[in-house]
């Protein structure tokens, strides 16, 4: 139904956040801050609005700039503070409910609550919360969090909100909204981002960058990893409430493709990283060639990354179609046969005759990296060098990105000359996770190493507890299908 | 949104219910069902479809020819056994999650549930349930009903339900579905209407035997007050959970009004009954005059009672648009002045010097009865007679229809002859409550007497729990607003 | 797409045309004139308004409360003056450049142009038309008309206007709006009604008078056979351009099934005149039986009057659902098999163990005939006995209703004994031709009958040029789908 | 309603056109072709085909995967000849009408056609041809030459397109379909482009080679100023009906903003001739600074030329969002002030304490280039020199360009110093024509060089007879507008 730029062929990532504490206007803000974060979560979002009475709910499928430009919708969303969420979802229009934010009337008044992340063991609880007589509204983990705040005994929203989040396992970059204001948190490895930012005398809360600058608002600092901050009327107030900072675990695939390239990372610039990472690359594996062309958008600065440490000259020898997206013809197998190219277009005058190193962040399936080789070789490239500006992909992610079953991950079957053969290029290398590092600036096997690379390496920092209990291994993926299924 | 044949000036049936169990049409059959009860309820429909193993839910907004005219939608409903509900909701688009069958995953599984009537203690038992942690999905009161199932600590599907309706108090004709198969109850004094019908081998429940005739069924018998029947591959199984059978108390409304003229209610034809109804009124209400003409199409059985028993011809002196319902153009003054007659016109050959009689079967506010005598006065008559074929409606219905407060209800404030005078009649007369009585072959002052005349009396046969604890008297609709108006 | 409760086993009138001069809401009282007159086209609907300068345009598929509900919409039609047209439209969605009104810009300014009636020469005028350059927009026979305006030679809108009619031979009753005002023209025999009235200084042309009745306005008097009136700020202009007024040729159908029953058509209650009818019957074809049952809505007035003539009780045998149309479920043959009544329901109380006289206006192609018998048996009757207060539908006309082919209509092919077969009653008669012009006081043997009768006698009394020169005979839509099929 | 990613302060080419001949696939491969030229007309698109015998005709606002997704509508659209059209409407969705192709039924057949340019003398030609008897279907330019057509006493389709070619003005591609085949045609002065490719046995006719690409087709030469094509089962014939070909009048801006980067056009790559007009306008006006960045995405070939020839580094320091477009926010005061930056955001940390040159493609209103400047200023550049590599643009197109009204052009009221001042840079240049010439291999002044260069120059190469009429200066637009008024 949308058109959406992201290719089928990459990771997604599950989900933004956004909430805004203190302006007139704050679904307006919410809205524009979930479309600068529309590359977080395509097919769905929420907002919820309050003045600390009436609670206001708007969730819809689709784009944001749909979403929200009836000012019918926006009308209804009043009050001064608001939450936000897009959502990358994975089974389907039937499950409306399951968009976030989630809301709920609890005990001490109207609850809603938007989840950048994953649970490892909402199922668990899940099944003991229903046993106790829970009515689940959603197939979403997310909505355990808010049944563990129902049932806790303790006094105080936040206080009831630690309260449940003790109890669960996994990554979460959390905005909330009850009567009192917004609360914002982080899990205690801070796998997910969480920035907090001002615009006038309104706080914000976001899961990038890009989500202040498209309002001018000013970044003020990253949530730290265990974090809870409480914005009410009376400023920022922020809690340690899972005892004292651990090292960090931040999600390095951010920095290779998910966070936009002008959002300012954990104190990083994500287009400045990405440049020193094609760089190391570059030294890495270097490359006998004539031109370094991007498939774009994503391997853009790794490119010019590459290009400017190895001095072969970049240029944009596949263009991309604006307008692309779905394929909108139902192909008869005459058409499949012409192998229509809706998304990228070799940019002939740049390719004949060429030695082409073709840069790109990552290979999932590889689907798209073959027709996009054979696109390449048919415009006339002499030969074709692909280099990949991420270690191969070979584990599932348990912590909010959405990733094919293993099975599909082409670097768990093959090898690297095996998936080389497969994609038929001349040469492909993955930056090494060493190499990943180092263009960090730190050092994979020191202790004190701020990265969670569990796709790469399969070393997960949070317990699987739903995953590991199951007779065949499924991904957060399969889980929610498996779930919505019953419905 | 919806042509709605149903007039803003008279009470309105809350929901019908639908279910079939054994049929492999069965979602296909339960549209039908509901089409013909689309008259008990035209703001949304839903069907819950399943095999026992998996759930199929779909519910919608507006009519139930476009609810379920998406053959994709119907390709989702599998499975042998379903059911459906109709509603007239009174609070509008925003309210989506309030559309029934309800349904929510049990920890003995699926669980669908659709609901005529109203409970009259829901609010007093969610506070409870809130307060122990429950997550309320929608602002119904039938949703107290699942959840006090959820937390029942009795074993058995039907026994749980059991459990939660002896806590609960108010009218209610259910239809629900789990892995077992179908269950239908009608509360102890049976309110609202409940049939049994068959279709070969399968089994079928209706709030109306029209829900038959449209699929061929056929009507086996009413559900006895406080009867539950429970429907799975063995046939059918009653049970009185609720004790021996209560004297009934039947609503009589439903043969004034809601019910379809050819449906056969509690074993009397509404047709049949509502001429009954008009000859009873010829003989307490007789009128010198030249023509008896109906408010179409509500009034016309009972017209023609009348004139059967007076003698006087019947004429259709009221035509109405087919194509009518809402009024489209946005007025302007001039066209306000005009008083466009959207949906009924003045047939002046039989109007125009006559003596007429005009039938109706009720008035609420009055609005429309006032249009419709000066149209007639326009239209040449020279008298105009008003009979109404029920008592004035003087209280509110809180077992099911909706009314508005009693504030609205013209003959809470008015006496017949201010109503005489309001709505512009030379003679203005109402059916006596014992004359209802009689042409439905009962004494009212009989303690065997086995309608509720409530609305009428204000003789409430079940307690008002909810309602009596509210500083100002509420109906069930202002509550029902209350409560959305916190999302 | 649209709820549509006309019965496709009738004849269909193909259009109903309204035009008002002289009001600020024009727009807005032409779309409620075109509600009242939806039973003469339920298809599409448009409205051209202007002020003398602006035209403005609105066409749309669907019901006119749907066509015109939009206040944008609304918003655009300005101006004082302002044509409209709802169509039956016989060859579907694709088009759209077929609804009128039609309008063009022609050398002397903008027009628009509204059609009511058949022209049985257009296609041999429009080779004409075609070989000397014309560009057709539509594909209909009405557009003929502005071609022939737009190349003729005359001076002055009016005398345009005469002219091109002057060449056309058929069916029509026509409202036209110009820079100067509008025009309303009927073919010199009168074929389809056109009358005028007005609303305060506003003067008002439409195919009914239900339509001056929704908005209040008087009835002035019928347009004549062969009258063209033109209506400006100076009130309304008669002219004969056809030469001195024939005999009339209207179209007795309107009075059988077409027209509304409350409106007054040429001088009679459309109402009266079918009871009138019914009461013939009832003496031409009398019958022994318990209860008179109308089959609704149409069979209504004529059951009234033979019930009253015959002394048989008249009763509501069977209801129909208010809220029917279409059918929505895909039938598997399951479904097909039950034989789902969607449109209506035998009300068995009145039916069972009765000898039962059905009414009906008319038989066309016998199909739904057929099912109300087998529902009326179903429900108990012990004999079932046809009247129909038409003669047999034999013939096609081109003169502006829309009939099936010849041979599909039932009356072509069966003799009466045949078709009491076919639908299976124990009696089955028809009112003779005589008797109908009887009713209507008439004979049908004077030479100065007022009446086409050609669908039910094969007389046609305007030539049907375009139809004789075809190998094989069409009707009117067969033409038009044919001309449809070339885009 | 669509993302449009164009930039409201860009020109806008007017139209793209595609024509297949001879595959069973016709209309998908219009289709998709249509989708590549996407970028030369978003408002609207249609498509005829035709089997030489039924033609079959969709049209539809908004952009071509929309259009043409719907697999119902694709499978109308049999035959295996094609034509479309993507259109840039300048008034608005009540002008369906004027989506092309064109098409009608003449006095030879059907026939189709689809226009990229515009005509000089139409609304002459249109007085005289509504003074005849024409009507006109829509208020194009276009319609004209089928009304010529249509007219024309000449014999075969071909001819008659020549006779009516011969007395129109103006800059015309165009293909057309009829019951022989498929013509191609492009003006004299081949103002526009118009390519001949192949698919196997298929020919094929495009505005750009993106469109050959996309399905895999192959280009084989550009038609020819002044020739035209006529396809048909036996081949490609060529003609060239308006005598010998004459110096070529090539709209120069396609290369410098129009045509897609990846398009070879006239036998240069667009994308080479943008880096080459970076290039030498490096060297007309060098700048002493630390970063190129381009305005994405059409600055994006200069730049890179710009910074190749100059030696300064090129960065991305602005990023577009892949989501955006229209304003779905309906902005308040408060929003208003804080300057959303719904389309670009500055990517900071290559923009901090650097001093810029921003590389633009052209300037038209200056309104969004103000708002760059701004934002680059905002996120700390301590200099920003603006270059823009095309001339000025301080004259209207006349020959199928959307240009704004004269007074609107800021280069036709604005000095360089004071257009520097008004957007706020340190320093503006543009390059001159000479130079862009010079980037083009040619010399402005040489009487052999093919370029129009009329929006920089004002040196108009056909008359503007429609325009020069006027009392005041109109452009297309406005004469449109006019037209459109009218309806």
């Amino acid at each position: 139904m949308q058109t959406n730029p992201h290719d089928d062929d990459k990771l997604h990532e599950e989900c933004g956040v956004f909430a805004v504490y203190g302006h007139e206007d704050a679904a307006a803000l919410t809205a524009l801050g979930l479309h600068a974060l529309q590359h977080r979560g395509q097919e769905a979002s929420g907002i919820v609005t309050t003045d600390g009475n009436q609670f206001n709910v708007h969730r819809s499928l689709g784009l944001v700039d749909r979403a929200f430009s009836d000012p019918a919708v926006m009308a209804r969303l009043t009050g001064h503070y608001a939450i936000g969420h897009n959502r990358y979802a994975t089974t389907g229009a039937s499950l409306v409910r399951n968009i976030q934010p989630l809301y709920a009337d609890l005990s001490f008044g109207g609850f809603g609550l938007a989840h950048n992340g994953n649970l490892t063991n909402a199922q668990l609880l899940k099944k003991d919360l229903v046993k106790n007589g829970a009515l689940f509204q959603s197939t979403t983990d997310t909505e355990v969090i808010i049944h563990l705040m129902a049932v806790s005994r303790v006094d105080g929203v936040a206080e009831r909100m630690v309260d449940a989040l003790r109890r669960v396992q996994g990554a979460y970059s959390i905005v909330a909204c009850h009567s009192g204001g917004i609360i914002g948190v982080r899990d205690p490895l801070g796998l997910r981002p969480l920035v907090l930012g001002k615009l006038g005398a309104s706080h914000i809360l976001a899961s990038e960058t890009v989500a202040f600058d498209i309002i001018g608002a000013e970044f003020v600092r990253d949530i730290l990893p265990g974090e809870m901050v409480i914005i009410d009327g009376e400023g920022v107030h922020s809690r340690m409430p899972f005892g004292p900072a651990q090292p960090k675990r931040f999600c390095i695939f951010e920095y290779v493709y998910f966070a936009r390239p002008d959002s300012v990372v954990e104190g990083r610039s994500v287009y400045a990283s990405r440049k020193r990472i094609g760089a190391e690359l570059a030294r890495e594996a270097p490359c006998d060639a004539d031109v370094v062309v991007p498939v774009p958008d994503s391997g853009v600065p790794a490119a010019l990354g590459y290009a400017e440490a190895s001095g072969i000259p970049f240029e944009f020898g596949i263009i991309r179609n604006h307008y692309v997206g779905r394929t909108f013809i139902e192909p008869t197998d005459q058409i499949r046969h012409l192998g229509v190219k809706m998304k990228h277009n070799a940019n002939k005058a740049y390719i004949e005759g060429k030695r082409v190193v073709l840069l790109d962040d990552s290979i999932v399936r590889g689907t798209t990296s073959r027709k996009i080789v054979d696109m390449i070789r048919a415009a006339g490239a002499t030969e074709v060098h692909m280099r990949i500006s991420s270690p191969p992909v070979s584990h599932c992610c348990f912590y909010g990105i959405a990733t094919p079953s293993t099975e599909e991950l082409l670097a768990h079957k093959m090898t690297v000359p095996e998936i080389e053969k497969f994609i038929g290029v001349d040469s492909l290398a993955y930056i090494s996770t060493e190499g990943l590092y180092k263009a960090m600036d730190e050092e994979r096997n020191s202790p004190g190493r701020s990265f969670c690379d569990a796709c790469f390496t399969g070393e997960y920092a949070i317990p699987l507890t739903d995953y590991r209990n199951q007779s065949e291994q499924l991904t957060p993926t399969d889980l929610e299908r498996l779930q919505a299924g019953q419905k």
